[in-house]
């Protein structure tokens, strides 16, 4: 819509990313609408111990639930859908996207039970839907590491926002039309008050290839390796990268088996939807694997990122049920390790180079995200007023604020923002005015924000140097008629420990009987004492510090 | 010496690394002598919670204490000479290594109150010792990212073993002279019998660039940042890199102060020892820093790891109590991250970052270790009858042999060992023919040896769901006199879960009632009632599994 005479500011508001701003979960609000860009979930870190995952803290949307109009999803990535089923259990509103896109929500939807209680309208590429009075979405057709991904073209009364969601601009796409730069064009020439842009590879010059580029990879792997069984690990979700596997496979007319709880599902809602296209006969059970030779099939499979659980994993480990692997076999990586991860892929490929296997991972692998000329190209195309970096760790917004600058956007006019921070933006205005509650809300078995500081700092001192217990149970007159008894875990050996663990004993007696001759009654105090001793004496004797823990039982 | 006749095998045993192989400590026996490669300790993986750190396991030599002649070093690396201050304590030998080497681990002596009952013998890079009747080591002048690093050449008496250590070859070094080429071609024309050679960057093409390149990197840093703070993480045992800082400092009239406890100790060893040249009235303590304008001063400092004690993390997190970070500052990281802590460089490069400081880390750094050109090279000059690839996880042992491979070595004559092996060796054979003792000692605090996998399986459960505790005071008829408490820590935040709480203690006391209507009375058969019955309630309740810890007492 145009922009019309108001007063009203339009208020845009991060409130998803672990470390990555602007990812997960925005906020548009507008009078007396709001609508949410994604609702995915984060992976925890490593300090995050026992965590399964993290989504946003959605209090500020709880206090506005009668303003919401829905939530629009740019692509079906776990980082931007995964949260759907815990949020839409408080805020039940549509769900736009894609119909890929869609697919994947459904699955998750379907899992959790929330299909029926779930308005769900897919989109094409191209269309525009209106969400309240104040705002209308447009769908730009995009390319990313997987298909059907949008660009969001957002119509707002105080002027048009691009989002580029997460992108790469790929001229031969494998699936799909290039990113609609016409479109881009367009809306640059009309005039574009703000971009909010992909900032991942900013610190990458040059160009991103081609998702293409790994199919040839993969057609002179399977060639150079024609008499050897081939197994590809790569993400579930990357479709187009499966697909080209497929390619490959008939090609050299093998069959294929697909392996990992997640790649199945994926092959089976893509390819039920048309964005994979499997030539009749090529896909086996895993069960039918055993009556082909090695050169006649080809496996795809999860675990590229080292994940314990995942079926390359297993096989690295000799603990997968079905397929075991051998000398000769090829192991092809079809993805680089995420940041964190690089030590346990390395652990598998040592695994399986120890079974006797070819593992191969140069050029088999392209990112899904931007880099530095294919940003430029966004932002000469937008043309934007203001600009705001967001999808990467702070260094990656920064170095792609300095992109703009190298281009001649204006300082002032770029504002790299934090999670929950209130930007206002009006046609001549764009600053952060304050803050909302944002955060990360731990969800850890059916648990969803139980786990906070408080059980993540034990779990921390736990895993340490463990855990040391003194019970004891105390009459009336403080006088203990059972104990004091000593009890650790994680802390060390105790049968090498035995004497520690002895005078551990009498050194907690010792305390009882200091608080007995000071006619220390008050069991906190107590307690106190007999933890600050027992420590101390841990400290010296083991330079440890396990968590200490004094139980008094009264009878 | 010269081979004689004999029928005696020398054999090879690779002590200790952490996955590395070959890395830290390596055994050659001969008759009556064994001399010790190397004396380090590995630093604790992911998976060793509260570990600090990780020394060889050296039951085989503590059985073969007599035949001991000497420890031989090759480089003053932490994993080379990090565990001697554990293993000397024990097996108390002679420690032969070149003056920068001995300085490092006469500090660590020093620490450690082993001074005075450690003979030490420092000696010339060129220079020969005699070990036992059976052993002459030479010591070849190297290069490496540490100053007086050698390789050694074993002469025993089925022949010559040349042994690599860490090394790159550096043709225009900044300290001291390129690898000892002419030697090295010399051995391989009298003949080599086995080469073992660092594989660390086998999967490297091309040559590893001089350290020199990145005093021109410094420089021109220096030049574009005139008047702004510079400061330089590194690693502290980096003598040659911190050397070219100190060049670039002086060059531009900057004063350098010098940060962090390892960066200070080295500084001041490398510099009595002559292997640092700082020019008069070029070191300010970090006091006098004050004193300076920003363009007056350069910071060297330690923490290019991300390491969060360490001077660089803290300065991120305005933890550190001299140096505040502030907008211009310029951070430059003379490191590239170690497998493993790319994600904590990226934090501490994330927060610098926030707080404006500009954080350099292109083109700052080159490896110590040989790439594929480097090692072609050597093996073509040494010619060894026989190849061990050492120095290197499994991937890079196996990429290392396939070059020896792919340059004319017979495959039979490659030997990829694991830690533990014996590698029998004689002048027509090299096979391994058994194994002994060997594996990883995690020391803890004061603790060597006596954290195990129980521990580590106990502290790896803490850390992921935490602990419930259910403790009861039961007279000798099994009543229930005080209690069933439950107490938990790290489990679940207990203010919100007062009800699960109170549930899980009727469990209990259930599980109690059925044990006394069913005259259970062996009190290990109670405590597994309790145990299974409570594990199973909050597992069904919260998809959890903390560590479920029944105590009774009895009265």
């Amino acid at each position: 819509m145009k922009p019309r005479q108001t007063k009203s500011k339009l208020r845009v508001i991060p409130l998803g990313g672990l470390g990555e701003i602007g990812k997960n979960m925005t906020v548009f609000e507008y009078d007396e609408d709001i609508v949410i860009i994604d609702c995915g979930l984060a992976f925890p870190g490593d300090e995050m111990l026992g965590i399964d995952l993290v989504i946003p803290d959605v209090t500020y949307l709880m206090k506005n639930l009668e303003k919401i109009k829905g939530i629009v999803i740019t692509h079906g990535h776990e980082d931007h859908i995964g949260g759907l089923p815990y949020i839409l259990r408080d805020i039940n509103v549509p769900v736009y996207g894609t119909r890929l896109t869609m697919g994947l929500v459904e699955n998750k939807l379907r899992e959790h039970n929330l299909m029926n209680t779930t308005t769900r309208h897919p989109v094409s590429q191209g269309d525009t839907i209106k969400l309240g009075n104040s705002f209308k979405v447009e769908f730009i057709t995009s390319n990313h590491s997987i298909a059907d991904s949008v660009m969001l073209s957002i119509w707002t009364p105080v002027g048009t926002i691009v989002h580029t969601g997460d992108f790469k601009i790929d001229y031969t796409p494998i699936q799909g039309a290039p990113v609609d730069l016409h479109r881009l064009a367009e809306l640059g020439k009309k005039g574009v008050l703000a971009l909010m842009a992909d900032s991942t590879n900013s610190e990458r010059p040059g160009y991103t290839q081609s998702e293409r580029m790994v199919g040839s990879t993969l057609t002179s792997i399977f060639t150079t390796y024609k008499d050897k069984r081939i197994m590809v690990a790569t993400f579930a979700s990357n479709v187009d990268r499966v697909q080209q596997i497929i390619n490959a496979a008939a090609e050299a007319n093998r069959k294929v088996s697909v392996m990992g709880r997640s790649m199945v599902s994926v092959v089976k809602i893509a390819s039920e939807l048309g964005y994979l296209d499997i030539p009749k006969n090529t896909l086996i059970d895993v069960n039918e694997l055993k009556r082909y030779t090695d050169e006649q099939v080809v496996i795809i499979m999860t675990g590229s990122q080292g994940e314990p659980m995942a079926a390359l994993s297993r096989m690295s480990k000799s603990e997968h049920k079905q397929v075991e692997i051998k000398p000769g076999d090829v192991v092809i990586l079809s993805a680089t390790p995420i940041p964190g991860n690089e030590k346990t892929v390395s652990t598998v490929i040592n695994d399986l180079a120890q079974k006797g296997a070819v593992v191969i991972k140069d050029d088999t692998h392209v990112s899904g995200h931007a880099a530095q000329e294919e940003l430029k190209l966004i932002h000469t195309l937008i043309k934007p007023k203001y600009f705001i970096p967001v999808h990467g760790e702070y260094r990656h917004l920064q170095k792609h604020a300095e992109l703009a600058v190298s281009m001649g956007m204006p300082k002032e006019n770029i504002t790299i923002m934090s999670i929950g921070d209130v930007l206002e933006l009006g046609r001549n205005a764009c600053k952060i005015v304050g803050t909302v509650p944002s955060g990360q809300v731990l969800v850890d078995g059916l648990g969803v924000g139980d786990v906070g500081n408080i059980v993540l700092r034990d779990r921390k001192h736990l895993s340490q140097d463990g855990l040391l217990i003194a019970v004891m149970t105390l009459d009336g007159a403080g006088q203990a008629v059972a104990g004091p008894d000593i009890i650790s875990r994680g802390f060390v050996y105790v049968r090498e420990a035995e004497d520690l663990m002895d005078q551990a004993r009498s050194i907690v007696r010792k305390a009882l009987d200091r608080c007995e001759r000071e006619s220390i009654t008050d069991w906190m105090q107590i307690k106190t004492i007999v933890k600050d001793d027992l420590r101390d004496f841990v400290w010296q004797k083991t330079k440890r510090s396990p968590m200490v823990l004094p139980i008094i039982m009264e009878i």
